[in-house]
């Protein structure tokens, strides 16, 4: 069953694998009449392209998108925007004896369990570059919503033990980090930490923040489409993440619920603010005007150099050596990855809201 | 927008409010001839019902069930599964002060910014009593996997401080106890906070952990429909969850790949296993043939006795003292809720696989 | 799977069985803020009700509407709205033998075929008592239009061989006239012809036509969800609809392209129009500012008196005589049903258009 | 909103203009293991090739099909099928004058009222060449439909005036006339009457019907997603298509009861058969085992010659004369358009009544 499409007003469907002909996504239900050219979505692939430091694989991908449809004289028109990327760094050489077992931490045994074989190329539809199409679509909804001043900002809270400093928060490092880290001391250290794992054939997880500011109160669905929810989903259908909080997240279930609470109260310009926010903007699954905070915490890369014990399709149990090039962690590269979920999720919940109130509706056909 | 409809191929449609004259679920989808009578529903609502112990709010309610309609000569027919609830313990009077103001830690600033206004009845449509419609709908799942050999299984790991321990494990304390633990120490133990709790006007949170056993390997879509994902959504969009994780979750972000990756094995009765669990279960958000594990981490109630600040309707700042009748945590109550939750989620998955491979299809039609 | 849910944004899903304990509908996505109240509903249903004329079956039901849910203080909260009406003449006895057999022009094999059984009381859930579900939708739909200065207008065109005069055409006559005809004239010739079907133990059939006045140009959505195609899907989707037809329909196969073309013109207050309305107001999906113009093709009622040949459960020839209460003709009964799942459909399209323009956000947002 | 995309199971995403850099269709959840390659599909998208005969347009486009992913080592993988055809005849020049008006027939109205501009280069996305999506994504169905003994046959039934005669309907003369009719002698006279409205200056219309063979009964879901339900959204939401009608369609609604219903019968091999089939293999929304018949009705060609009035962006009213490159009829370039949306639409219905039965799960997992 279909799988690959999300959204209910934008709408992603988002196809390729690692190394197929291309990657690419169709954006469909995005707005008419915002201005779109390929460098406002390259920007953002970019920031996910392999290759650009010692923290990544050293596969090189130049991950150049081209819009094929759905722009017209420098403008969305309101129908499918269809983007690509083509491949051009395929080894399918590597891939001959990985075809024959199953690597410990990949989906290879469930997608044979499920399909009766798999593109073993790479890790095909279940590889990291199938993100391509999520960063493309996500970075068009990026462009509107900071039309309407909302910032979508995510970067890397820790790589292993080594955690950004927020009290050292700059934004700017974000960008030219090698780890995404908005602290450029903590970037240093993970950096060596990256340097030693990398060393030692291992790997290294690490966890990715997101923060969303400008939201509006009153953004999202209850009952199964509340905020929280749909952020959920979207970020944990990212590979590798394998939990979600929201605000204090889980220390929340350690409070009591006098600290938990967040204190409305009217600040002297006469706005609604939160004297804290635990809640991490998202209240009863609806925002609450608050900065959103999303945390998702990223394993360690499944593929490593060292000797390592599983099975092969005959069944038999053998030791096995992982070659080829991978990332000793992930987690730099999937920083925009959870930025443009974000951002898709919360554009879409922001469409649905239009229609919350008959007033509304009636109020714009009036025009 | 509709956001109280979730599920591809069973479509549970929940509706009510928690002072209105019902609540109640329409199942659409579920399969044809299984037998299903009021009490295999009542047993799963009867484990959320209030005033069963002093660990719930005081509320009198007895939540019976009563099948609507998709049941014929005791089997259902395939066609939609209405379930109603009605209500019989209201007390509007209890909420002529909410109306005026916006309670710390809920969503009645949210509504009112989304709706221009709200149901402020013990919370309306944003209340706990909400879960009726998802813990009816889900007992019909639970019964139909447990024919299939699977089985859900949740339970409160934790309430504030207090931890369950796993090595005392016993799975019949969990109906048993007040809140839900597998651990009958602990539950005293948690109990005794919890009067302490009442005792300060305070409330606590705590940890909800489901095992799901029998699932076969290959469960989940990729890319968006990945299990983890959707059980994330699910859980997530469950009132007073602000954490999901998935097997090791939150830890994996500190161990290193060697430790992470859990090796395949073939068993001596020649069966796939895994020789550690750190995945939960899923891999690259595909069922890999062990137990699945998932976490919800649950706040402490928002509503308590104590003196908080807060705005009224007219944007002034305020003091209020919250009335009526309030669990002083949810997290024993929210335990079917959680369990309910993942059974539709992985049946609704289970349904979605089967076509997966054109074998599948060949093969069922040449009946 | 899921069948019985419909729309996008406001999502309805009906529920019930002829002889269940009730039918009902929850219509998820409503916007906040519209007065509703059980009149409201009520008058549409007793459009549909049984037993009103000899051109119905003595079947007699009040088919009283409750609203369960999703109003509070007289308004709509923006939450599903719960509507149930509970059947009381249910006579299962008279359905022990059509237990037996497959009732030609009926689904009784299609769906013993698909689930394994039915529910044959009545037809179970392909009765058409199942419609009181949209109708109950619809008339909340309807309301929301009319405040917009949409009219949604459904009437008999024809019944059998005897067709309404348009020349004669008189709106009030249709909530009076027994067939629902526009035209009293025909209407008693229509009458009479039902009085000869009846005698002569058989039935008839018929064509309903809605128009939709006052619907801006713009509605629809290219390329699948266009305003035609998803009023197609929900009028086909009524029980014994065969055909569906938009504007000159059938008729413009034969058309040259220069007659068919209906001419824009500006009129003298400055608005644009068409000369002609060939395309009954919609053009490539979209709506074009005229009249909406659709039309249903009704088969006769296929439970008639006399005797029949068939198939028995154990695959053997019979003859049958169906007994029970029977309409000899449902178009005057299927009218509304018509109107109100076009004043779904079109109100769920009217929603969708807001999100066209990223200009329609940005200046929502705005505020 | 979102309205490219169709399917519940396979669901296609559809993209690109007339005049853009390419088209394409993304077919999402389609089974794994079949398979395929481009000349499977080559073969469909040639049916509906421009330039073929002096029946269409004189724009020449090879429209050849480039899958882009979704397959490996010549089979499907389950995972998104990307399709792409690369524009080759682009003539923007052509469009200078046609942005500034607004053709009769045309979408271009509804595009501007809706977006607020349009891509006017060969009608952008309301171009016919919209549908080489589908026709690629269908054509793997129909692939798929013929593995299981379901065929899918779609032909021209009348141009103008000119009708099949199906008493000497020659399957094999589908392919081979330029009308795409099954009568050899209907296609000659059919094309004497295209040269004459060409020479005319004007345009025809048609029909076309579309026999599906060999379908269990048992497919279809109530109440919403019955099968022709979905059969006419999927063909009415190809251009030009004014009605769409199933088995006897509007003539049934002056049949009398006893003439429409079909009678069962057990045949001398013990197969359960319909002594006729007015029908058109549908009853109650679910296919009775009978050949499906469905019938759509198409316009003549908007574009025509020959002067006409309309308004320009300015609200003036103008004569114009539409210069460039049009079909005379478009019905017989539309038969695959019809044939593969019907595919797509049977396939994924058979695919939702998998699991209609709660034993087809529990024995699937048995395995």
């Amino acid at each position: 069953m279909s799988g690959s499409i999300i959204g209910k007003n934008i709408q992603l469907s988002t196809w390729g694998e690692s190394h197929g002909k291309a990657l690419g996504v169709v954006v469909d239900g995005f707005p008419a009449g915002m201005e779109l050219n390929e460098e406002d979505i390259q920007k953002f692939l970019d920031r996910r392209k392999p290759g650009t430091s010692s923290a990544t694989t050293s596969r090189k991908e130049d991950d150049l998108v081209e819009i094929l449809s759905g722009v017209f004289m420098g403008k969305t028109t309101g129908t499918p925007i269809s983007l690509m990327v083509r491949n051009t760094s395929q080894r399918s050489s590597d891939y001959s004896e990985i075809a024959q077992y199953y690597r410990p931490g990949h989906a290879d045994y469930g997608f044979d369990q499920k399909y009766g074989f798999r593109d073993y190329t790479g890790g095909g539809r279940s590889s990291g570059r199938e993100t391509i199409g999520r960063v493309a679509a996500g970075a068009i909804c990026s462009k509107l919503l900071s039309q309407m001043g909302i910032e979508v900002c995510a970067y890397t809270k820790s790589i292993g033990s080594v955690t950004a400093d927020m009290d050292k928060f700059d934004k700017s490092a974000i960008l030219i980090t090698p780890t995404a880290m908005p602290d450029i001391d903590a970037d240093k250290r993970a950096m060596e930490l990256i340097t030693e794992a990398r060393n030692q054939q291992d790997s290294l997880g690490g966890i990715i923040e997101c923060q969303i500011t400008g939201l509006p109160a009153g953004i999202g669905e209850p009952v199964f489409d509340k905020l929280d929810a749909l952020l959920a989903r979207a970020v944990m259908s990212i590979g590798a993440v394998k939990a979600i909080e929201i605000g204090d997240g889980t220390k929340v279930s350690t409070y009591m619920g006098s600290k938990n609470n967040d204190a409305f109260a009217v600040s002297e310009e006469g706005k609604v603010v939160k004297k804290t926010n635990h809640s991490g903007g998202i209240l009863g699954g609806i925002s609450d005007g608050s900065t959103i905070i999303i945390r998702a915490y990223v394993k360690p890369t499944p593929s490593i150099a060292r000797t390592q014990q599983t099975i092969n399709k005959q069944g038999e149990n053998i030791e096995i050596n992982i070659k080829g090039r991978h990332d000793p962690v992930v987690v730099p590269r999937a920083v925009v990855v959870v930025e443009t979920m974000c951002a898709h999720t919360v554009l879409d919940l922001m469409i649905s809201n239009i229609s919350s109130r008959a007033d509304n509706l009636i109020n714009f056909y009036k025009k």
